[in-house]
């Protein structure tokens, strides 16, 4: 049997990535066939919150299907393929560290549609600007790619493997490390009877800094102006703290390390 | 000579924090006689910026002066004090982690007036939103610091010198410590050939985020799922960069143990 157009999707993940692209993608005219996931619940949920079929058996993919859009963890992937029995269907993944190639010799048509975000479930998101990078294994590939992020996001990049691996990495720092930043923050101030309301002002400020300013000129900070009093103060206020003190230790010889003149 | 009215304030500092507190200090009414800095430069920049007097010589202050707003940095306090001939004057500091009680024996009225914000000269900066932490050595002083605090912002806390340190402290982690994490991801994105202009829209959502969920509900990426294998192959990317690589073992080590079920 052929396969489909690849305007005609299958949704293999249900997860907070999936949650944003199924909905952003119908949007933009694409038909979604059905949503997989290992997880009935979240299959169900996410297939009813789009209107369309759901599965948790790989083995049971809508035939029309023209194109399987992998939103699993990148765990998953590879037995995932051992289980598909569709045939000459493209296959695309949007993990940041995870090479192209795990398709091949399984689809000929294949490439990736990286979204570089944060995404939860709960909470919506103006998908238009967020930057959207692509690889394909063959000029059709990369143009059905390209067209399909264009209809999603204004900033489309055409990237190889591996500078996406290097994009992901970097956004690990700037996205999840900076949220785990806040994360310790909010544990400390609760334990010492303190609202982490008080720094919000303080997070969106640094956020709204680096839009304008490089991120060295921004810098502010005991570590950054060589103030070791204040630094020792800090490392002995968590004194009962350790993996704080740790984290608060090391940052602050990077940062210093930095401003060094 | 008797003191002055609270209403007039030399500035002493002319850095980050003077260059925004001083405008802010002057729509809201107070007098600004003079600006004291140890650099020239400075003291003269934001002098002509104010419309006032400067100087570099801190035995040389107005006399009219009724407060002093320290805005230099803590480890220059204690010296300032040996220098400063003024009588009967109120002394406020805005450092986080210095007590109060710096100025105890050298004024009677003394106190501190501590915002909660990432300053640098060449960014405006809504100042009205911005929390700002007092703490006064008597009940005028703090009835003062309160006016004072409340003329520039709508969030006025009282505060004791322990409980500032903390939220000090904290801030480091939320604003510093995240700005850092983007000045790393900017380094590597450079030597790389790649642009940080990328990262912008993840870093604004990122912070944007936290205005609504809590930190622990809006973190993602490899470490808090326990995706050991994208963590050990970011740690194999960073094979050149040490300092990075550290950092990245670290950090992401602390979120898995925060997400371990």
């Amino acid at each position: 049997m052929d396969a489909g157009s690849s305007d005609k999707l299958i949704l293999m993940g249900a997860g907070n990535l999936a949650w944003h692209l199924g909905p952003a993608l119908q949007d933009a005219g694409y038909t979604l066939l059905q949503v997989f996931s290992h997880t009935a619940g979240s299959a169900r949920a996410l297939g009813r919150r789009l209107g369309v079929d759901w599965t948790t058996d790989a083995g049971r993919l809508h035939e029309e299907a023209g194109l399987l859009l992998f939103c699993v963890s990148d765990r998953v992937i590879p037995e995932l393929l051992l289980r598909i029995e569709l045939k000459k269907v493209m296959m695309v993944h949007t993990a940041g560290s995870v090479p192209a190639d795990v398709f091949k010799g399984i689809a000929r048509e294949y490439g990736v549609l990286y979204p570089l975000m944060t995404f939860s479930k709960d909470r919506s998101l103006d998908f238009s600007t967020v930057p959207v990078c692509i690889e394909g294994s063959t000029v059709n590939s990369t143009s059905i790619l390209e067209k399909m992020a264009g209809s999603i996001s204004g900033r489309v990049y055409r990237m190889d493997s591996q500078q996406r691996k290097i994009l992901h990495l970097s956004g690990v720092f700037a996205c999840n490390f900076s949220n785990h930043m806040y994360h310790l923050a909010d544990e400390y101030l609760a334990g010492e009877g303190l609202d982490f309301e008080m720094l919000k002002p303080l997070i969106r400020e640094t956020a709204a800094k680096v839009m304008e300013m490089d991120p060295a000129s921004a810098q502010t900070g005991p570590a950054s102006r060589n103030n070791s009093a204040i630094v020792r103060l800090h490392i002995d206020l968590l004194k009962d703290h350790p993996e704080l003190q740790k984290i608060y230790t090391f940052v602050s010889d990077s940062i210093t390390n930095h401003f060094r003149a």
